[in-house]
């Protein structure tokens, strides 16, 4: 990782969503930005002002004099910047056409058009902040909850950088300690090494194992609890959809990345963001739920990884709810014994039979009934093991976990390389890669490969 | 209007467009912005730094001490800023959550929510911007195309307000004048001042006509064309359809403040925004557009404000041909001759019994024949009269047309009044009637409700 301040060619981006808004942001970073800036501005000579200031003028094409927009440019001087580098921030007024003229009058004045994430890139590759803080930024920008919220904020404050590079700093002292033992082998201190990377990788484990413990619920928060609402017809799934949907807690997101016309639909149960499968078309009309079948419910059981399995507690089980509480057996499911407003007629024991009594919650949406329980037992569900997540540094994406994954593994070895009796230079391979797994994490030994691919997963402007 | 600063309590709002996008802007404006921001605000005292300086820290939820985001905060003192109020802009990381977090909490802070238009209102009511440049405003983060921009460019510079404010001066003098020969009937002025009003109604008259011719391509610049492509099938509707679609031509975009589903599609041609009507489907297959018949047709006709009516130049006119020529020869149009590339077979002997040479284009959509003529036929058709249009004041939208065509009236009341030989005194009523209509343009003379009206039609956060 370049710790060193490089100077790179001066980026330009639109950093605003793309659509008409009441103000629009093109930014630009880079050794030439001021200039670059000062070419199309009208109204003072930005070179000559203080840094960290705002500064009103109007965009002029240079070519034909034309008046592009009224603005307010910010100069922010490296090094105290997002990226390290001299940032320019014109806020115009918003608008596609405006926005994006600016923009080209940019490109056409010396900078060139960012590649998505190239800002952030910039700031990991000048060393403002680690991979896992990079991440973050994308995960904050992307949360759909306030707790989903919280991972990212308190990873881009670097707490898991932090306790990653800890670990690192365990390792590399060991590693430093044996490299003297091996340079010195007159002393016969390899009992005292052995004993001591054996301590080390123990000790290291046990931080790799409480994080990765926090990957489940991490990973549920990044990227939603994809759940499914099944049941057979008239059983109340349509207004258990619709009670989710209400109250502030349904958010509608586009996908990034993909066309507009996909829709994800996301609900917020007590910060838990679950992503509502097989939604499409319920809007239409509201009895569309009702008519799906239970061929069609397994594809929705396949790809979910929670299932509200709705029953009517005033009819008694039939084969189709049978059939879709076979279906679910081996998933995490909560079955909602709905219609308690009604006398009941299900029985009780063969349902029990079936489930276990943990797994039954009776309700009634049509009054409202244990809509609350559903509410914490979903919340239980996935946070049940963290109580003050706000705290807890937590890793949420699949990069991060499959690293430490791999330093796991690396650790067991070293552990059973020892316990096995092998020479201390075989042992310090696996420890070697355990350090290693572990700075790819943070970024601090990634490949560059890695780093391009992970930066262009990010949206343009960032 | 209020020329003198007034102080209002303190709004705030997200000011770009939602999204996930990689900056969001949370704007306050207001009395008390500074000690709001700074109730959230943790790195240093905002009431202590500089006016036009931006400030790095975090957003922290007072009551629980709980990060929001890392952000950079723009102060911008009263009274050079947007609304002439202290005005607080806090950059942030961007995403839907965390953009609503910081809001909230501004709110809970002793902020309201802004109403849609709010931080321009109070630029208005605080004199630093009239009526006209608050509409363009709007009009420039809708423009389609680059001359829209340039007119609401334009206008937001004051030109248009500048010409009325001088009109009003005119009138204003000339009405001076008749009170003072009314107060001192003594000098017996009488045709001294009639002609003077009939000199002046004239001259403010004519300024008026010639902003009104421009009415009708402003209006066409700031809302799009209505263009409907009809024929029968097979003539090549859908290619020439996609062909407009391509080359950069195409904006899609949101209509503002309807649902998602409803996009409008617009094409730039030579700067006229094209909005395409009837467009609806054909996205789906190449071919639907050839299926629309002859009644379909008549309804798009009906709403078109430009008719590209295709023609087959290699088949003999059909009875359907004549049926679109006649539907449509009350209208503005374009009669393509379109597959030029294949033998002649339509009687153009024929053809121009209903059509007039003028109106007629050959072209061939496949080989791109008579494309750039037909780009031209439409540029010219909406600018033939006004060549240089980005100097020119436009009035493009609705309220000020109207207002102006008031005036318009008021002045030949005036003008008649005087060669019917009407007392001076009831000329006068007619003359500060347009007085008052030409204030209504620029908002001197504008009444609450309409100002409330305006501006309700922004978008949230301007």
């Amino acid at each position: 990782m370049a710790q060193v301040v490089t100077a790179y060619d001066t980026i330009a981006a639109i950093s605003t969503p793309p659509g008409e808004g009441a103000i629009s942001i093109v930014r630009l970073s880079g050794e030439t930005a001021l200039d670059v800036a000062n070419a199309v501005f009208k109204g003072k000579d930005l070179s000559q002002v203080p840094s960290h200031t705002i500064n009103y003028g109007h965009i002029i094409d240079p070519q034909t004099d034309e008046t592009l927009d009224e603005v307010m440019v910010s100069v922010m001087r490296a090094p105290k910047t997002f990226t390290r580098e001299d940032v320019i921030e014109i806020n115009c007024h918003g608008g596609i056409v405006a926005t994006n003229r600016i923009l080209q009058l940019l490109l056409g004045s010396g900078a060139r058009l960012a590649e998505p994430g190239e800002f952030t890139k910039r700031a990991f590759l000048n060393g403002r902040i680690d991979l896992t803080q990079a991440e973050s930024v994308m995960d904050l920008i992307r949360a759909k909850t306030d707790r989903a919220m919280q991972v990212a904020v308190n990873q881009l404050d670097g707490n898991l950088q932090h306790l990653i590079q800890n670990l690192r700093q365990e390792i590399l002292e060991v590693l430093a300690q044996v490299e003297v033992n091996i340079d010195y082998p007159e002393y016969d201190t390899d009992q005292m090494t052995t004993q001591m990377l054996l301590e080390k990788a123990e000790l290291v484990k046990k931080s790799v194992a409480q994080l990765l413990q926090t990957a489940g619920q991490g990973k549920v928060l990044r990227e939603g609890l994809a759940t499914a609402i099944v049941g057979r017809p008239n059983v109340g799934k349509s207004s258990l959809l619709n009670h989710m949907l209400h109250e502030d807690k349904a958010i509608v997101t586009d996908v990034a990345g993909t066309t507009r016309d996909v829709l994800e639909e996301y609900v917020n149960v007590r910060g838990v963001p679950l992503k509502l499968v097989d939604t499409a078309g319920i809007h239409d009309t509201e009895d569309k739920v009702e008519k799906i079948g239970v061929e069609r419910s397994r594809q929705a059981i396949t790809k979910a990884d929670l299932i509200l399995l709705v029953l009517d507690q005033s009819q008694p089980l039939t084969a189709e709810d049978r059939q879709l509480l076979a279906a679910t057996a081996d998933k995490k499911r909560i079955v909602i014994l709905n219609k308690q407003d009604l006398p009941a007629q299900l029985d009780e024991g063969e349902l029990l039979q079936l489930v276990t009594p943990a797994e039954v919650l009776p309700t009634s949406v049509l009054t409202s009934a244990g809509m609350d329980d559903l509410d914490n037992r979903i919340a239980d569900l996935f946070f049940g093991g963290i109580e003050n997540s706000q705290s807890t540094v937590m890793v949420s994406n699949s990069r991060q976990i499959g690293l430490l994954r791999q330093a796991q593994a690396s650790l067991d070895a070293v552990i059973d390389g020892i316990n096995a009796g092998m020479p201390v230079d075989l042992v310090q391979i696996d420890m070697t890669a355990a350090w290693d797994q572990l700075g790819e994490i943070t970024g601090e030994a990634a490949p560059d490969e890695l780093i391009t691919q992970l930066f262009s997963q990010f949206c343009l402007g960032k």
